[in-house]
């Protein structure tokens, strides 16, 4: 009993990994996830996966505590993946009982935000803290907050999204079909849009106006505005606004030790960092201030789903001891 | 051990109530706030009071399992009311401390808005769900939040603010300080601000034009929105958009089962509370419509705070068993 199995399932890709209970992985596999035509396509691939990341490290089933899940969407009270729209298959994927029934262990399912919280908590930047919230910074914007110890999980564990709460009445266009999301404002595309809406508005001169939208990204904006472009600088300091004001308030309502910032547009560092947290504390009431760090999560990229499934792990069955 | 005390510390007046475990008051003080002069002064009137009250209903301290306190401001870890703007005595205020030495008994504060809560929690409209956020829309906008059965309280009990969130960048002047705070916009103060910028913003007849800031009043606005009078209609809608995208991104956000919505301003009722629905669930992303109730908190305004303290003494000795 001394194995952990985690696994990260996004709309690219499925990593699989094998870790000890100090977080340190063991091996891991990756497989992608656009070729897979169907649950049962995907249960099998996964299992044949499972099987081979056990073989390869020639470990027993039985040294596992159990199996952990960060998946896209919702985590039903059943085990299910539901409303993951970036995944090929349909809306509910029985994860956890087909898991179950395969190995007979114990197996938990969470949002993949909060999979990446409990990673950070357990072996990443938000150690030592109980009360904190996670801002993944990407394509989108994604989010979980921890109170006292506890994810904040809110009935059949729907607590958990921040990217589509509306900031501006009839403000840009998101995706999901509304209008003023923060995502759409405050992640990698949210600053690539707020680019090119400033070299639309204004005729200053700036080497961003060679780059199509489809080729911009973070990376270049930073560069941009480390060689002074004003344009760059402009979107940046636009950028911090939202995520400054966003800090303030679920600093106020839910009273996080620490802020944990990952993500592409975090990739930025202090361009973005320094004055976001600036105007975080000029928006906070006093007593307030000077109480909540901002951190860059510390996990990496590639592996936090594999560590966080692990860490989700050891707090269920924590939780259930 | 059958009773309990609640004290309700308010910035008009203080309430002293004696409770029976079913959350039945036998028996009521109350004595105003500003003529105290000191901390000294209030404790000397308080201990007064509730030596008055345990005398006038014949009740022994012995018979009280203990006492809860709801206080505006934030409560500290060692039990002092530390911020309360609105009292007329210095910044750290030790009740826990005096009540305690002075009654030998268990001794809990917290902030007046997560008592409310507790009070709907425990004996009114929260009865039952383990996930929920009141929304108190008053002078100000009051909040607090449950997940999975706790408050979240978040680090040094500081979770708990919302009416001071920033949604609009250089918004409407807020008495703290700060520029577009969330309860300069909802709350019966808002809707009284929105309902003169809309006098000012165009020249429609309207009985509103005959009243002074000082003297209008939701009661007032409502009367004459139930009379179609479009001045006063305008103004709940858009105070009823600022109600249904913020119930809509927190619902997101914590996952609640319900809103719990009380103050002066959800007095207006259906004019407000309807639309504010209809946008909350057009708002809300496909999975989370429908599963979200609104409620009107049921515990009278002049009892929830002394129902509320003495939910906060049946729930602070459950959590510590």
């Amino acid at each position: 009993m001394s194995n952990l199995l985690g696994i990260d399932i996004g709309g690219t890709s499925v990593k699989i990994g094998l870790l000890d209970l100090s977080g340190k992985i063991k091996s891991k596999l990756v497989f992608p996830t656009q070729p897979l035509k169907s649950i049962s396509h995907f249960f099998q691939v996964l299992s044949q996966h499972i099987q081979q990341l056990l073989e390869r490290t020639d470990t027993d089933l039985a040294s596992l505590i159990g199996i952990g899940i960060g998946a896209p969407g919702h985590s039903s009270t059943d085990g299910e993946i539901i409303g993951a729209v970036n995944l090929p298959f349909p809306k509910k994927i029985p994860i956890v009982a087909f898991l179950r029934d395969l190995t007979g262990l114990p197996v938990f399912l969470l949002k993949d935000a909060k999979v990446a919280a409990l990673g950070e908590k357990y072996w990443g930047a938000a150690r030592g803290m109980d009360n904190f919230v996670i801002l993944m910074l990407g394509t989108g914007l994604g989010y979980a907050a921890f109170s006292e110890g506890r994810i904040i999980n809110g009935q059949q564990k729907l607590a958990g999204e921040l990217g589509h709460s509306i900031i501006q009445f009839n403000g840009r266009s998101c995706n999901c079909g509304k209008k003023g999301c923060l995502e759409t404002y405050l992640s990698a595309t949210g600053l690539k849009r707020t680019t090119f809406e400033l070299l639309g508005q204004n005729l200053l001169d700036s080497p961003l106006r060679n780059y199509p939208f489809a080729e911009l990204n973070t990376k270049i904006i930073a560069q941009f505005a480390q060689q002074k472009d004003a344009i760059a600088q402009q979107a940046f300091r636009q950028t911090a606004q939202y995520l400054g004001m966003l800090m303030a308030n679920l600093g106020e309502q839910l009273g996080p030790e620490g802020f944990i910032i990952s993500g592409g547009l975090a990739e930025a560092g202090p361009i973005l960092m320094d004055p976001a947290e600036k105007i975080m504390n000029e928006y906070l009431q006093p007593i307030y201030r000077g109480k909540i760090q901002i951190l860059r999560a510390s996990l990496p990229a590639a592996e936090v789903g594999i560590l966080g499934a692990g860490a989700l792990v050891m707090n269920s069955i924590q939780l259930q001891a």
